[in-house]
């Protein structure tokens, strides 16, 4: 193993202090999964009543930890989160299985609760079967020592090709009450050798019932961790988890339409919003954040789409890396997005300069802003597909050197 | 510009020569359409009467010439192609279809033929207007020197990233008569900087009706030139076009499903494949060539996806790249690629030998022949889906800083 990389050049300049929230408990240890003395595990202890919601990868070869979640959300309630680092405990068969429900089965035990109430997140190297005694060994001293203000800690834990924590929250009103919104995120490429997958857990003190809880994650994640895009490569064990304690005492609301839920909603978007951007900031050898803005495409699922085919481009990638405003790329990636547009009509606006347009290049556009935006370390695209009223934002970043380097290491 | 890079380690280690195809005669030369004194256009005069058909990039923002192109060959006939490099006429808008308007016009006045009876093709940079006089003003003296024995000239000239001239010839029997099946092709990374796109060139003496002609290139192409990819990107003028002169004096042969076309269509087959072969052998900074063959998928539509999904994953290709027999990245790849895959059922070879099944890794498996195939050039990835009985077999080549170093470079 190399040493720790260097801290990405897009970090934030500082870490987010997080607040307790009435109701969560963290801790984190070192249970040796795969190298000794790293710190590999978090726990999280929920109190009583905590309702869950939870939105996970798609992928067909889900790791067994997602498909025994996916069962433990379905409840709506849950009591506890176990997560690993150093093993993703991905396409490991029925011993996969058995590792998952152990790990419960222990955290359980000590807390005193169902393990059908105790979620589990793995990340790391796929197609190794996890040692669960290591894992399990160590979960009654966590759970021990939990306390309200290990949020710096426990996003330190969880972090594995990152080279910076991932935090941020938010304080909002629910009818006049203020409550509060904690989250915590790790990235990086997916699927990397020794480490893998976006994990996202966010937890608040309102008292939202499950259902509601899940509505409200959905539409937060679609337009966070499921708008960014770092290799296009989906992992196996993709997890976000939203508790909701219910210690704070605002009236109560029920349903996603109920307008007092407006400040929550707004805070929750920020927070996953700026958590997905933090991991697309540590993308693997990343040197420029990228948002690229679809708007004028047949639907918003086809803004997206387009807006990804441009983000997951190796080509408009490489060009960014090397500050080309290089748009013909971009009008390529569009053209085999397998979404209308018109190519007549199409405009595209790099760092707010319009390029292209009418079908082809903008006559005499003023190169020294755009030269001068594509040596930024933010860059903004905005294409307009010139068809309807379909919008998307998505968030990536460049493709260089760096992370050739990270993923054609040797695995061992 | 930076000077020609070294010669792919991939390339094929001699040059096919190309005897003359009845009917068929060439010529290359220097226009300078983007640089001065580089070979830029070639020609090809196509004897009176010959077929023609061609395939096309599905990209919905297509270049003018594509655009031109697809009228022409739903004619079924020509008698002229010029192809140029350094400009690919994309994204041009009226402007662009001028250009190769004049260009059909000029070939067309020079051979005394219809406008409407010439192909045109271009690749090079996106966007900027093809200075068409440069282009014309060659053309008499190209079509007065043309030579039936230029193949070599010809194949060289259409190269722009490309680091060797790739070209193929079969000699099949129709009916006991012998027919020659050549072709030339260029390719490198879709949309590159100066030059662009997959052009293929195919001639043949046989005497086939244009329809025929047409479905034997689709078929062909299907398992050829669509089923490579270096990086994912198609380009907005990939074009692989097929004549018959008919200049052979073999039975009259009129339905694809004519017994006698079977030496032509397993020729054709071949000669397709080994210039598409040769195109990923050549991509931009591989190492490495990689078939990935996938069985028993639900069709053979679905085996495609699936490949292709793998061949595309930067994480599959990095980890190629690195030797590293990392079959986690290829489950990943598979689950996230949108068909039906049966987890449990699902097995990967690498280099023959089995590495996963059921449901997760081949216990002690013999790690030293995958490794020792890892570290080889040729690389073969077998997949079985374990669904049902659709296959299909995809090249590429892996990801490598090559790659970087090409596509992160200024355009100017």
């Amino acid at each position: 193993m190399a040493g720790p990389s260097p801290v990405s050049p897009l970090a934030p300049d500082h870490f987010a202090s997080l607040p307790a929230v009435p109701g969560i408990r963290l801790a984190a240890g070192a249970a040796g999964i795969r190298y000794p003395g790293r710190t590999d595990v978090m726990v999280i202890e929920l109190a009583a009543g905590t309702a869950a919601a939870g939105v996970f990868t798609r992928s067909l070869t889900a790791a067994a930890p997602v498909r025994w979640d996916r069962q433990v959300i379905a409840s709506g309630r849950a009591r506890a989160v176990v997560v690993n680092s150093g093993n993703a405990n991905a396409f490991t068969g029925a011993d996969g299985e058995r590792v998952v429900a152990r790990t419960a089965r222990v955290a359980a035990d000590t807390l005193g609760c169902a393990a059908e109430e105790v979620l589990v997140a793995s990340t790391g190297v796929v197609g190794e079967l996890l040692p669960v005694e290591r894992l399990v060994a160590v979960l009654p001293l966590l759970f021990d020592s939990v306390s309200g203000d290990a949020w710096a800690d426990a996003a330190q834990a969880i972090m594995t090709t990152d080279t910076y924590p991932k935090a941020a929250t938010r304080q909002v009103l629910i009818g006049g009450v203020p409550v509060t919104i904690n989250g915590i995120a790790k990235g990086a490429g997916m699927i990397a050798p020794d480490m893998a997958t976006m994990l996202a857990f966010l937890a608040t003190d309102a008292a939202l019932p499950p259902v509601l809880l899940q509505e409200l994650l959905s539409e937060a994640v679609a337009r966070s961790f499921n708008a960014i895009t770092i290799d296009g490569d989906t992992s196996t064990n993709d997890t976000a988890l939203l508790f909701a304690t219910g210690a704070a005492a605002h009236p109560p609301v029920n349903t996603a339409d109920d307008p007092r839920l407006e400040d929550f909603r707004t805070g929750l978007a920020q927070v996953a919003a700026e958590l997905a951007q933090m991991i697309v900031r540590d993308g693997e050898g990343a040197t420029r954040f990228v948002t690229i803005t679809v708007t004028g495409a047949e639907t918003d699922q086809a803004a997206k789409r387009l807006a990804c085919t441009v983000a997951n481009s190796p080509l408009v990638k490489t060009a960014i890396a090397g500050a080309d405003p290089n748009w013909g790329r971009i009008v390529a990636a569009l053209g085999r997005a397998g979404e209308r547009i018109d190519a007549d009509a199409l405009t595209i606006r790099i760092g707010g300069t319009l390029v292209a347009a009418h079908g082809g290049p903008v006559p005499a556009y003023d190169e020294a802003p755009v030269a001068a935006h594509m040596q930024g370390r933010t860059i903004d695209i905005a294409i307009d597909a010139g068809i309807g009223f379909g919008a998307a934002t998505v968030w990536t970043c460049d493709l260089t050197h760096g992370y050739i380097d990270i993923n054609a290491d040797y695995r061992s």
